[in-house]
């Protein structure tokens, strides 16, 4: 039942790919003109990532991309649920089973599967990013179908084995200014004092996220605490010790040039517990008996204390909430936790935010930069706290809203309550390497799409357009994670 | 209070009815070129009419409709409640009232009363259906209002006299594929049998919906059941024997060519029940004592139960939730449940349907198409569902949102991240005959329009949108619902 | 940290002010023409607003208004909230601080503070009215920043000598057909007497707003019943005699004008209490021992009985729900319950307003308005329930929404189901007087770009838009609110 739209597609011919120079502009010429001259001024910029998946081992070590399967598919799961969602099987994209399943291990076929569904992605911004990967990437002159899959392969491959491809050389040709990838608590940072130390002038900092070490209730949260333990070399035995071990691994990513701390919750629910609470939940973390309600106090305490402690080291504190990991469970039993399918859920932030915002909201030293995937509170809450609160930023659109329409959406339903200086810009957010220069150009397009409609209505004039595009583009993103060069 | 703008109308003058031929697109000519272009291709494609309301007896007797406002006015609902809205009382638009309020009966006072009227529902789909089908169907060429109200009625009435008039000659000239009617699980079908051993070609076939089945909480539940139980032969004396019944009952629809069953629900929550606790609730119906809590966990155990017989008897699951049937007691005491003001509640789908989606979401043989009316959910929750599941399909926007505005906002909020592949076409969920092709020709020009839009903005290309264009128009529904002619 | 946007911006040089004569309009020119067109004959039109915050006793007392910041910053929460967002502190804005802190008290300060950051209101609808202020009421013609400051602050100073800008002549230079202003239930309204008998032409009316008498478990409730007491000059002691006091100051509204009333609430529950438990829950507010679920229960019974009375004496009802007021506890404390940040949160509406609608939506003597931030119930919840029942109307989009984007939003996603006469045209909601027509003139631009579009793409005719850009300018708001000039 399930291959309602893959074998039949119609177009398996050789026909050219073409990357449009004012592509998802309005086709307008009032605002396309204006969207072209924006866009001009802000392509070329540095392109600052201050949040994303990318694993500092691949700059470290700096090896070849294995294959085009491994770099363009298997590790994108956005690829991956799409093909799953039309009956493509996990195992036949040589996803990595827990379990038994007998799992393609030839990149070849992986990818002339994926070709022959490629118009699944006909409207979504993975089909586009794919396509300015394969274009300016790989100079790929063909659309990727059926018919073309495997010289399209042999392309790439061609591509994959000269240095110029390495990931160093890319991160140097995508002119990134900075990197920060996101690790766990725990994490020894090797690879980035490796990258420190290796001569290469590239700038890849760690982001600190202990969200492992807050989930009380969960079986990983044990081993996780463990580590900590050996980092800190003493014991940690109740909360005070615990907010201090935290403390000095804060000093470590700082060392290492974190500027900002990451925190994912299901609901970003804040609140201060009394010591005594607190140390009573921390004491059944340690026995192994805490409930899911003890989990639900106890991250919210620590949000607090994270912020509290970010008044001092002046980390940035980013929190994104309303994801259920691993809905299903089926895929999560066989394949893990990353390919178990993460289904957003409603989300509320004007309460769960207030006790957080109270004690701290208004102290100078403090930035809070907020993502959602609930679209319903841009305009109903987000805005509305970022335009009052010192502290507040709202981050991008996020994850199933970075995209065309989703990008347009956020920046009509919040500019207008907080206007453009209470967002951060953009971030690309993703662990797939060579997308990143894609999407930060989508992103570029469609602010300078969505300034140059402004101006097409005389909301702004072109001149404050210009510095407005510029902002969006690289200085808040910069500025608002703290991201400026060091003066020497 | 109420007449604000109804008796002053300035424009009560004869002036021409026109349908633009470019109508519902975009004015830019980049946008409008490439819709038309692809509208010319989709506008004569056969409709598949999947789920929708038109009474099988209609199309079993075949005879005349009896006048134009019991054709157009009285049984759409739309039209009724705007009307209302505006201070117009249910009786003088003889609606059939069950206490003993006096009801107009003259149908030209009726229609004269509505085309009085007519101007509350410029800028709504129910105004643009009705000039459709005034123009298209009735020849008619002139503004419906008051001044043209009669002639309009004779130039109807006259039409209605004619053969061509009668109810299959007009499923033929509309082009309709196959029309599935929605039908009680207790429904002997003996229309359809009817119709199927007429010897008239059209394809007109039953949905399974066992709502009623499932309210054991409502007075209606004990009726419905004795027609169930009598039309098993057999008693039905707990759970076991009840799934059986409906399985029975499934196959006598499939026989007479359903391949869907449709589930409405206040909320989309599914829950396996332990057998010993289904059986306690089931004992409980039976008594007549079951609760609304009862209830609840009842109809989340047989949406369970329908899913798992889908397996096996391949019939397409459709989902619909979140409405609130009868909000106006008052109205809906003095003419029943069908007037009573239905309005639209959240809902929530990540959570309710996980139980569903774990059972049964990647199973090939499953599929399930969910409605929405709260379209916060539509990028939050259903696209993302959709994007994973191999099961699962988005319906159209529907109902209320079923518009101009409506369809373009749920293709703008759920193609980006489930692809267009993911949801199943257009349907007209329509009690009102003769609106039918009114409704197909909107939502395939707003389809076109979407994606010259993506065309003008170089997402996609012209190749590519023509074929996204037919499977809109066409094949999605087809396909979605096993809707092919069996070959031989 | 927070200095993130403001002292850098790079653009303090001096440049043109200019109010382009089709801002607002969509570019392409389908829509600009169409929209110039219905714009040009309703920017004329006198200023019905029937819903705002202007203090009478500004046009009561008539005098000077102070400078150029008491006038335009000190007095806009929307100003100095996204101000107070980029780190400027409260008190360098000269609001009044309940406690120690020392306030800037040199407006000419104040307002070189404030042009220094006018880029932050770049695409928001406070840049835009600032922008309208200064042209058209003070004849600005350089855009304001750092270096035009102080000439502008002295332009504008000069004009408010004159007097031309004394409030009335501004009141009759705007063409203000009527000004309701809200006050509370225990106004003596002393200030609309005395513009009553002052002879001079201008109808400025009361709104009955009787919030603080219904919240039992606020400390403020004691001196606000008192108030009531002593104007009834009878003893209050029952829930019955409470109704009388309040039906006996709704009178004293009316007799003075007032043809509405208004309710704020966090929730729009409504349910009538039996007369016993109302009566308990009375006696517990009297003696000062109401609980905060008392207070919601309270609530929902006297917005039933409010209803109850307007059935009478005709008074139409207005409700707005879902803010959480004072959010930022810390600025509530130093600066009052108006500087302490106000934000949206979820609002239901379907079930909330079921039993009052029960009761009296059917009812012609009935009217009620309704206002929500939550924008995910326009379709889902307010349009349907507007869509039916005769007493519903529509707000317009209200607060944060109030802006080019907010109000094409509500059209967009509540004409379809509702039509435009279920809705109640524009108000300006504000206690900024000198912007409202700036706030009527962008309302108008948008509401004529929104039919524009229709007509653009043929759903509606040019003809009929004519009327409905009127009845959208003026007509709908006059008659919803009741306030066309009594024949004499």
């Amino acid at each position: 039942m399930h291959s309602l739209a893959s074998s039949s597609w119609p177009l398996a011919n050789v026909s050219e790919l073409r990357l449009d120079e004012d592509r998802f502009f309005d086709s307008d010429s009032a605002i396309r003109n204006v969207a072209r001259e924006l866009y001009s001024e802000t392509k070329s910029l540095p392109l600052i990532c201050p949040r994303g998946h990318v694993e500092p081992k691949l700059l470290a070590e700096n090896t070849r991309f294995p294959n085009p399967a491994a770099l363009l598919i298997t590790p994108d799961h956005n690829v991956v649920r799409l093909l799953y969602s039309q009956g493509v099987p996990m195992e036949r994209l040589g996803i990595a089973a827990l379990t038994g399943i007998s799992v393609e291990s030839d990149p070849r076929k992986i990818w002339k599967l994926f070709a022959e569904h490629f118009h699944l992605f006909l409207g979504t911004p993975s089909g586009l990013w794919m396509n300015y990967v394969l274009h300016e990437l790989f100079d790929v002159r063909v659309k990727l179908n059926a018919s073309t899959a495997l010289a399209v392969y042999d392309a790439i491959e061609d591509k994959l084995s000269s240095p110029e491809y390495l990931p160093r050389a890319l991160f140097d040709r995508f002119n990134i200014e900075v990197l920060a990838t996101t690790d766990s608590a725990t994490d020894r940072l090797e690879y980035h004092a490796s990258i420190r130390t290796s001569g290469w002038g590239g700038r890849v900092i760690p982001t600190f996220r202990p969200d492992a070490l807050f989930q009380i209730a969960s079986n990983a949260w044990r081993p996780e605490f463990t580590k900590l333990e050996s980092l800190h070399f003493n014991p940690i035995t109740d909360i005070a010790s615990f907010v201090r071990a935290l403390a000095i691994r804060r000093s470590a990513f700082k060392a290492m040039g974190a500027t900002a701390t990451d925190h994912g919750v299901t609901y970003p629910y804040t609140a201060a517990l009394d010591s005594q609470t607190a140390n009573q939940i921390f004491a059944r973390a340690l026995a192994g008996t805490a409930t899911g309600d003890d989990q639900r106090r106890f991250q919210a305490h620590m949000l607090m204390q994270m912020a509290d402690l970010s008044l001092n080291d002046g980390l940035v504190m980013q929190l994104h909430a309303g994801v259920l990991r691993n809905h299903n469970e089926q895929v999560a039993q066989h394949f893990g936790a990353n390919a178990g399918g993460d289904i957003p859920i409603a989300t509320e932030f004007t309460r769960n935010l207030r006790p957080l915002l109270t004690a701290y909201g208004n102290d100078p030293r403090f930035r809070l930069i907020l993502f959602t995937l609930d679209e319903s509170t841009y305009a109903r809450e987000l805005a509305p706290l970022a335009g009052h609160y010192p502290s507040v930023r709202l981050g991008p659109a996020w994850w199933v809203n970075d995209s065309i329409e989703g990008i347009q959406r956020f920046r009509q339903q919040t500019t207008e309550t907080a206007g453009i200086w209470n967002t951060t810009g953009f971030n690309d957010d993703t662990r797939a390497f060579c997308s990143i220069p894609a999407r930060h150009d989508l992103s570029r397009r469609i602010d300078a799409n969505y300034l140059a409609g402004l101006v097409a209505r005389s909301i702004i004039d072109l001149d404050d357009a210009r510095i407005m595009a510029r902002a969006l583009a690289y200085e808040l993103a910069r500025d608002s994670y703290n991201l400026a060069p060091v003066a020497g």
